[in-house]
């Protein structure tokens, strides 16, 4: 007969952003004469930049005629496109990364999430607390995170990112093979300096371990000390595998296109992850539209990159305005300055669903409790500058009407 | 240290296609002066269907607007596209498929893969030979399939489907838990009536086994016996899970549109594996591009269908040309008829390569070895129905010149 593999049943069954949609969906049916502002998911709202509409519609024009159709194309990408980001998002700044070592995908929570597979099941695996659930529930899937008792999976090391350490985890106490860091961070928005990334290169060399670096939120530094590529990080080369998106630098959310790079010089026991990558991509894996791809290489034109950062600009504009409402009212924020998130300590020692559901029903506005994130997230909510400018601001003026 | 997933070693080096694309670049280094047809890759040439277009340049001025923008979508795909599925392609030929029950994704080959995930490693898996590559890498890469010694992985069920079984399976002689089948058949090109399908439901159910049903083919079927969904036998909404593809039905290979049913009925211990599938999507995968959607959608238009079964009867004509003609030329030959692949029987006892090696040689035309797909491929090559009409009636006097 055939077997399940089990340990999908061990991963606990409310997910915290549908617990946070049915409690907005059940405020929205009790009091259909109020607003309802979503301060709570990280999807972009800001429409797609004239240039990459541009050339996908010339794109899907090409794909209409004989000479101009594309049928498969290359798994890991074109190269018009992997060129681009080789040139644009690393060579600019001193990085040198061959267009071998890109893999172009349809997001970065696929790549998170399928780059388990190049790895052995018996690897331990280090994660922040809090955590974007993905690289959590991923490894819980494929058997390496254990059980799943109290709040805590027993296989996985946790990281606690706390007021304490500035939301900088430590460095690990025991010996681990693979860490997850996400800088700028999701959920906190605090971000790593080079100062601070470095000891985290050293670790890894020293103990064979690899590090998964997610940098999906790079377009939103603005502190010249963050490096955007963590192989801005002398040795980087060869420990780190890093994830990078046009989901949030360019509004893709609904577009779906990112890219993972993966170094020659990262080897295991000699063997190169790029091949293992490779040969990952290539077997499950069909590359992203061609349309797609046309799309994302425009963001790297002229018009392409003054559009986009006009986009970014306003996100942090609203970043901005969240902090300063938040600490007008009497709040401890962190985050936002380089990244989309404010990480906002509730007051008078609330625990983040109790706060979440006084922001909910006394001023409307929509959050995400710190603690669906892990249990060092308890204490904080989660509040996200991609909403528009105006309800960013009313939402701000609701939330300082009640504290 | 961290530990790599060492199936991945046990991979065979050398990728069918890689090699024979690579012989092709050989012939043509060497005669610069001479043409090379390919008819080896299952690729399509016709460009996408005008609706298509139109409905893919609508969806990215939308998303050009703030109204019309589209972020994250459902993991599972739009309902709008859902919904088409469930009635053009299922209700349509009478059988009862909920849009709960349809996922769509990138691509066949992805889902094909990417199906693993749900299952334990712990299962015996059935595969034809000869075979699509990508359902044996798979489970070869999940652990599931023991070591390749020989030509042969030591853990799986290989079904042989030779000349001498009119290239249908025979049920598995010994108790096996996953069975892979694709009809239209790839290679083969051979389809299986109702009839033939049957007893694998019934054995299915007998030994609680799962059948992974590649139907990505089923737009060329022009025999009435032949079922387009393996959910025409009944009972199989409890054995069956389904892969769909706009690849080779509406020309998306290089636009990535496909989709999978799970049908909520098909469970293993209670679980629904409908369930299982969901939670893995949104974990691991974030949709489709919404633009994308929207031209799969406009396949079920008017005038997306009759521009798409135009295509669809062009290329059974290449088939029929390639049938036509390699019997005349002394061959004997099999599908084509109900599927763009034509597998042919090398003549005068001829290996695979050797036939190929001289198909490309004298006639300069690119076919895929049999033997490539699996031990029981040998001595035959297969053709492809989806060059131009131009090229295919070249190729076959090319071929026909030297036979």
């Amino acid at each position: 007969m055939a077997k399940i593999n089990d340990n999908y049943l061990k991963l606990p069954g409310a997910y915290l952003f549908s617990t946070v949609a049915r409690k907005a969906e059940e405020f929205a049916a009790a009091h259909p004469d109020r607003e309802l502002i979503k301060m709570s998911i990280g999807d972009v709202t800001k429409p797609l930049a004239p240039a990459v509409i541009k050339a996908m519609k010339a794109a899907a024009d090409e794909m209409g005629t004989a000479e101009g159709f594309h049928g498969y194309g290359p798994e890991q990408g074109y190269d018009f496109l992997r060129s681009k980001i080789a040139e644009c998002d690393y060579k600019s700044r001193g990085i040198d990364i061959d267009i071998s070592e890109i893999f172009v995908s349809d997001g970065a929570k696929s790549d998170c999430g399928n780059i388990g597979d190049i790895f052995s099941v018996d690897n331990k695996v280090a994660v922040c607390d809090p955590v974007y659930p993905v690289y959590v529930d991923t490894n819980a899937m494929a058997g390496r995170a254990g059980d799943y008792v109290g709040e805590h999976w027993t296989n996985l090391y946790y990281m606690p990112c706390t007021e304490e350490n500035g939301f900088m985890p430590e460095l690990p106490k025991e010996k681990v093979d693979i860490i997850y860091l996400c800088f700028p961070n999701n959920p906190t928005g605090v971000a790593a300096t080079r100062e601070q990334l470095k000891p985290w290169v050293e670790y890894a060399k020293e103990n064979g371990a690899v590090i998964l670096y997610d940098s999906a939120y790079e377009a939103f530094i603005t502190n010249p000390d963050v490096p955007h590529s963590i192989y801005e990080i002398e040795g980087a080369k060869e420990v780190a595998i890093e994830f990078r998106s046009f989901s949030k630098t360019a509004g893709f959310t609904g577009t779906r296109c990112a890219y993972t790079v993966v170094p020659h010089t990262l080897k295991i026991d000699g063997t190169e992850l790029n091949s293992l990558w490779n040969r990952r991509q290539c077997t499950k894996f069909n590359g992203v539209p061609y349309v797609i791809q046309r799309a994302a290489e425009a963001v790297y034109s002229e018009d392409g990159r003054r559009e986009t950062k006009a986009a970014i600009a306003y996100y942090l504009e609203n970043a901005k305005i969240i902090r300063a409402a938040l600490t007008e009212a009497g709040l401890t924020v962190y985050g936002g300055e380089n990244a989309p998130y404010i990480w906002a300590k509730t007051p008078d020692g609330l625990k983040s669903w109790e706060f979440f559901d006084k922001i909910l029903d006394e001023a409307g506005v929509v959050t995400t409790p710190g603690s669906g994130f892990g249990p060092s997230g308890e204490g904080f909510v989660r509040l996200t500058a991609f909403s528009t400018k105006e309800n960013t601001i009313k939402a701000m003026e609701k939330i300082k009407a009640i504290l």
